[in-house]
């Protein structure tokens, strides 16, 4: 099947030539190469206006991302050999970087597989789907992926918000073995129980785990308030290392209960203070009011910018958040801050920052400025690979 | 003694009131408090226009940042008991990161302490003083540094150049103690001897010490080439590491010494490749031509970009030494990159790192984006004391 030839206007192969892989519809020259009525996902070839060819990819025309290029190689369209290609090199580096299976194996764009997220917990593959495109080739990409990685488990978590943007449906579903209810994994040297079946994204957040282990040698001591705790990776880490009572903060009393239970499984049940269900900035006002003070304060939110026009909104509640969380610290205290945003540069981050310690009338310094481990490259060409900053400040 | 007025022009005071500490001569209300005339070095207070107060400082009226703030609190001017107040604070933050007394113990506007730099080697203190008004203070600063950190010796480290821009002269003094030669230190397991005396700025880097650190997870194998290396303390890391043979390139036939001894001293000597003096772009290119790879390429340069006025010179040469690295890795190398100029972005120098890739046609993901360590802390409101990057890329 030869693939359907897709125009860009004048000038608007710049993006694709400095490799980023990314088409906007309003980029597509339609008079010439019409997107609609061609069906979501098929391949199509980039051309620039002057016919220069430009690469392999697949089309939405339901998207405002309407293409993603997959191949800068003539010769080599979307293929399973080129998936195979693919997905053999990110296993190497993972391989190279890991002790144990427990990382994301595929991180989209970043390993030249657009659409596709691996997430590996040992023998299990979680997998999503985010695009049309990637979605049309999901028995290659599963073939591919048990050839690769030989799983003895995969789970589609085909419910993420994003697939909505692709006009695809939210779907769960085993498509090799059977669910073995919780997965074991291990973190700097502390054992969680995982649900990849109904926990957030695919269970864990692979992303922080350089950042937790990071944290091991700021020692946080005394009293820890870990906010959005999710499974309390960060609060029991902190626990591990040293300080005496940590306390969590979360919208789910699921996820709280089963902080309690890794808490237990750790021999660390004596260092949980409270479990606080509820909204995070309630609870951190009340405890602000009470008179309540930590010595660390661990603020790992959900993104608050999913879309340009949260821009306003979203760097407030940043603002508001911080602010609360330095209020509760004590003199010389430890803020670790995370934003996944990737709307929000980390500059801005770090003026958003500074504005919350005006605020609070503290002062900062930055000790270490993180972001997503090597398991989530960064493509330099597509900023928006680039998403989770995540500093340490000591506040004074 | 009064400290003289000095008031700002209109809206400047914004800078400061935003948690900056520095005052250029043109935001200086020059009519109603000349500079001209006034002492360099001597004490300030800072008033905005309408009056209000903004903080005591110290002047140079000689120089393009005219006033550096030092207190926002009317009570407390800069005086013995504040010297001796930010010093305790920023000893005890090394304290409580670094298991060794070796580290940069202050790292000036950082630490409240614009115009004094001082890193610590065990028992020896080496000193910068980098303004007028700190110069102006050395007695008290020496005295509380003896108080706080109670060194067996210091040595001063006064010949940076940016002294000249302070109109300060060049000057190497023991002040208390003798020269014992060499200082030993250890980083990683590894033993380096250091002169503190003639080595490069007070003699070692610790800025890079978390980044060396961090090469050690990526295990560079294979061949690897250290360039800029001065003490060869990233490639002896990476010989340490498993790397099979490493070469050195520095201008300094004195460093490449160094590093031959330390391989020595460290059992690594069957892992050195070639100690190459001369220029490094030069060898870049004759490696480059003569066809050595090499599996890690390490590049870690002096500051291209000293003046904003070398701006595009600078990042010209990054691009350029960025390209000549990538020519030289296998497929799937490791590209380890610094640059330690602040007036480059991060986002300026991923951008280069980006567009060195097109030159040489290589795919790049960014795996790790380090930054100073925390004995050089960020202040979040002065973006000059932001300016360590250290990337490391796989390079396919």
């Amino acid at each position: 099947m030869k693939a359907t030839p897709l125009f860009l206007k004048k000038d608007q192969e710049r993006r694709l030539l400095a490799g980023h892989c990314w088409v906007y519809s309003n980029e597509v020259d339609t008079e010439r190469s019409p997107l609609k009525g061609l069906e979501p996902g098929v391949p199509v070839e980039l051309f620039a206006r002057g016919g220069r060819w430009l690469g392999h990819a697949y089309v939405n025309p339901n998207s405002l991302i309407c293409a993603r290029l997959i191949s800068r190689d003539r010769a080599q369209p979307l293929s399973p050999a080129l998936l195979l290609a693919r997905l053999h090199q990110a296993l190497a580096l993972r391989e190279r970087l890991y002790a144990q299976p427990f990382y994301r194996l595929v991180h989209g764009e970043s390993d030249g597989l657009p659409g596709l997220v691996v997430d590996r917990y040992g023998e299990l593959l979680v997998v999503q789907f985010t695009t049309a495109g990637m979605e049309r080739e999901r028995g290659e990409v599963l073939a591919a992926l048990e050839q690769v990685a030989r799983p003895k488990r995969l789970l589609l978590r085909n419910d993420s918000p994003v697939r909505a943007l692709e006009g695809l449906e939210q779907q769960v579903e085993w498509v090799l073995g059977d669910d073995p209810g919780e997965i074991r994994l291990r973190e700097s040297g502390l054992e969680f129980l995982i649900d990849p079946v109904h926990g957030q994204k695919t269970g864990w957040f692979f992303d922080q785990a350089d950042n937790r282990a990071a944290l091991q040698r700021f020692r946080p001591n005394g009293r820890v308030l870990d906010v959005f705790c999710y499974l309390g990776a960060w609060g029991l880490t902190a626990a591990a290392t040293g300080a005496e009572q940590v306390s969590f903060i979360d919208s789910s009393s699921e996820a709280l209960a089963r902080v309690g239970a890794s808490a237990d499984r750790n021999g660390l049940a004596e260092r949980i203070g409270e479990l606080l269900q509820g909204d995070a900035f309630d609870a951190l006002r009340q405890l602000r009011d009470a008179g309540e003070r930590f010595n660390c304060v661990i603020l790992d939110p959900p993104a608050f910018i999913k879309r340009r026009k949260d821009q306003r909104d979203g760097e407030l509640a940043y603002r508001r958040l911080n602010r609360l969380g330095m209020e509760l610290l004590t003199p010389d205290g430890l803020l670790v801050s995370s934003s996944c945003s990737h709307h929000l540069s980390r500059d801005s981050f770090h003026r958003n920052l500074q504005q919350a310690g005006r605020g609070a009338g503290r002062e900062l310094q930055l000790l270490y400025d993180g972001g997503q481990g090597p398991d989530h490259p960064i493509h330099p060409a597509i900023p928006e690979t680039a998403y989770l900053k995540t500093a340490f400040l000591r506040v004074l």
